[in-house]
């Protein structure tokens, strides 16, 4: 198959590929600055089949190297600039990463990185610009594309293996899915070292569309771009869409369709933003199936918030016990997905992949169930579930339970390490302005709703939930809050 | 591949498939009759391989074989209407149909074509309703899904074998080029018998959008079904637009394309129906290429009235000389087209299939050029060049030297059979409506423009130009009826 930006290119070469900070380039260009960096990539060594590490923020030079890299047949070890710098090194470690490109904001990071990995490092923006000798070789779907570090379900973070098969199928069927016009220009605030950003890079390319860049989650950036840029879809987390929304009184004609994944919406959210005229649909995707596995459209969400719609075409899912069986309509279990666009399989972790892969299809880990519709709902993210003496109990639940309570304006449940019963159940709460509240009458308001194991045995009041690069809800920030607040008001 | 019916049922079953004579079908609805009709088929012997032709006008029976046919992994063999038996007859004996399956409208023709061939008909909507046993077996995209007949350049029809890759491909480059929405509706009043009504089935199917189909164009029934069908895209030929034009004072807001092909637009036309405010996007196509090679969008159509626009994504298609080497920018001559989306070859002609194909080069007998912006224009189809003393005269430009003749409204220009030169130039005139206009007066207007062999020798007087069943000028009929005018103008 040719490479894509070479087709792509010759197709439209004068449309729009990229913007970023007020920086338009069209395919054209693109691809001018993809061969010289592809040029220079081979000068510094980088030969097919080679692991390079990306610790970049968004912009036209993640972008470049993404196509670059597709040139030379070298794979793509997308880093997530928030980790520490044990993490890094142990990734790229792990991946067997040779060079670490970085640019001048990760430019002491990288150092760090590499003092405790044995590769080299240089900086992306300062590669010699070469002509690259060789003409663009074709592309072989079986290929992997990127080595995508998710901590999945439990432990150390995995590298899913995603092929350009998986990004080709993955963008035909979102196309098919959520329709796709000549004149589009995608919105990608999340980060590119995550699957749904890295994803829209392959399918504007593929599509003769616009990706427009943001490095971050900022309202005001993205308010401006959805005014100024004739934004037309947008890739938005629920926490994002949570902050958006008092933040506009309308939003613009041109804007076709926001995809909100990422983590389960609450069906308040949804509804609310569906309200406000926001062209919302669900979706429910992970990184080991190359990102959109399920999406319900604008019409269908107003009727049914919450879900996140059918799978796409060609994209199978059921709902399986804990025996791999799987579950009639209603029946809440792991979710289970066959199709194109799932992984490869864990780089370097035969056991890991044989559990997740099994007879094609991939567990997920993830919990939900599908309607009699046959659309599917997402319950809890495997990595949000608390194990309290052997229950499985789901933050979701306790959220919304608690989210009732008119003194409550946001909420997130985790679990605490707890030696008597594995893990016990935490909340921290922000209040509603101007609201009193105590961790007692939470716990009596709740007792009445939830069984005794899925109670919070503690409780920490906060102004602010912490957040991601990628706006969703930091578990793991949440985790630790707890954990030094003094607020114990564990009960029998 | 999983079968396209199968996965697009199970995404979406309850969009809108197909719509016919005022009868919608979902996708549900539309496989529970391709499943009975695929048990029906294999009752009546239809195997894995075996051709079947289909003698059917538009409908949902048509377009239920085309999947019921796929189900099987039986090849299709579409058959013109309009043909006489004896040149039917000759098509399904050379494809090696096995069963001939028609309809009442066309039952006294499918008797007679058997009567000259050794092979069975049914009629499809009398086969066995019988429930398919088997499921739908996987979709081998190098199979041959249709063998289409075609007369090429010159002498018998050739019947072009089209993959499932190739309609895959086809609908894919469409997509991204033309781009795609969920609420798309394609009227489709080409005959399915031609490729550009197959495709619109393929893609509906795999975009899960829907076909609107129609029997025949007629301008009534097209603008009912613009005005209350709420149709998104219309595949026209340039008469069925000429006709449309002065029909309709306005065009529906749904209408988002027009897509205008199977022969060359005149520059005059489109920029007539830009100016209307018909969303056209003109468009280069052929048989051998599953329908649509190079597609110009209307925004860039009115800045380029004529034009077809840039190859759609993976097509590459180049000039070539007589030799087949490439010409430059500018240089007319054979249009050669390269591609996933090019037939396999002629059925049970390897010779032909060499000629045409030539280093994955499909050589069409087409003639354009690509202009400096890469634009493709297409100046004849090859069947309509007339070849007179050794020259080759494009009617195309006879025609458009004539219809600047104020006294002109409509022309076709042909060769007949000339002992001495091979062919000579004539043609046939609609004239302005009050306008006087004689052979000689037209004659002497033309030598001013034209070369003296280009000249038009005889020229006669018609209301109407006769069409074929999918809107083009019916150029075998203009020839007879020059040829059965006395009105003989023939010059020295």
């Amino acid at each position: 198959m040719e490479n894509w930006l070479t087709a792509r290119t010759r197709a439209t070469p004068g449309r729009l590929a990229l913007r970023h900070d007020g920086v338009s380039w069209d395919y054209a260009a693109l691809a001018r600055l993809v061969e010289q960096l592809a040029g220079g990539l081979a000068a510094a060594g980088v030969r097919p089949g080679d692991r390079v590490g990306a610790l970049l923020p968004n912009g036209v030079l993640y972008a470049a190297l993404v196509h670059a890299l597709m040139r030379l047949g070298a794979v793509l070890v997308p880093l997530n600039t928030r980790l520490t710098v044990a993490e890094l090194a142990w990734q790229v470690t792990r991946a067997g990463v040779a060079l670490l490109l970085h640019s001048a904001e990760t430019s002491s990071l990288a150092a760090e990185v590499v003092r405790q990995s044995p590769l080299q490092r240089r900086a992306v923006e300062e590669l010699p610009a070469c002509q690259s000798a060789r003409p663009a070789q074709p592309v072989d779907l079986d290929a992997v594309q990127a080595i995508v570090f998710t901590s999945g379900t439990t432990g150390q973070p995995k590298g899913a293996m995603l092929t350009y098969g998986n990004h080709f199928w993955s963008a035909m069927a979102s196309a098919y899915r959520i329709g796709v016009l000549p004149g589009d220009r995608w919105l990608s605030i999340l980060p590119l070292y995550h699957v749904g950003g890295l994803a829209v890079l392959f399918r504007s390319c593929l599509y003769g569309t616009a990706a427009v860049l943001q490095e971050g989650f900022e309202v005001e950036a993205v308010n401006r771009s959805l005014d100024e840029e004739a934004i037309t879809l947008a890739s938005l987390v629920p926490t994002m869409l949570y902050r958006l929304l008092p933040a506009r009184s309308s939003w613009p004609d041109t804007l076709r369709l926001v995809l909100l994944g990422g983590a389960a919406a609450s069906p308040e959210l949804v509804a609310q933003a569906a309200a406000a005229g926001v062209p919302v649909a669900t979706t429910y995707g992970l990184t080991e199936a190359s990102s959109q596995v399920a999406t319900m459209l604008p019409e269908e969400v107003r009727r049914k918030p919450g879900s996140a719609g059918r799978p796409l075409l060609f994209n199978q899912v059921r709902i399986v016990d804990d025996s791999g069986a799987p579950l009639p309509a209603g029946g809440v279990g792991e979710i289970a997905v066959r199709g194109p666009a799932v992984m490869a399989g864990y780089y370097g972790e035969p056991e890991a992949t044989a559990r997740t892969l099994r007879d094609g299809w991939l567990h997920t880990g993830d919990m939900g169930y599908l309607d009699e519709e046959g659309d599917l709902w997402l319950v809890q993210r495997r990595s949000d579930i608390i194990v309290s003496g052997g229950e499985n109990v789901y933050p979701a639940e306790v959220e919304a339970v608690l989210r009732a309570h008119p003194a409550v304006a946001a909420v997130a449940v985790v679990g605490l390490p707890d030696p008597e019963w594995g893990e016990q159940v935490a909340a921290l709460v922000v209040p509603a302005a101007g609201q009193e509240l105590s961790a007692g009458a939470l716990q009596d308001f709740a007792r009445r709703l939830l069984a005794g194991y899925k109670l919070p045995r503690r409780i920490a009041f906060v102004e602010e939930l912490p957040q991601t690069a990628s706006g969703k809800i930091a578990r793991a920030a949440v985790r630790e809050m707890l954990l030094a607040s003094g607020n114990d008001t564990e009960e029998g």
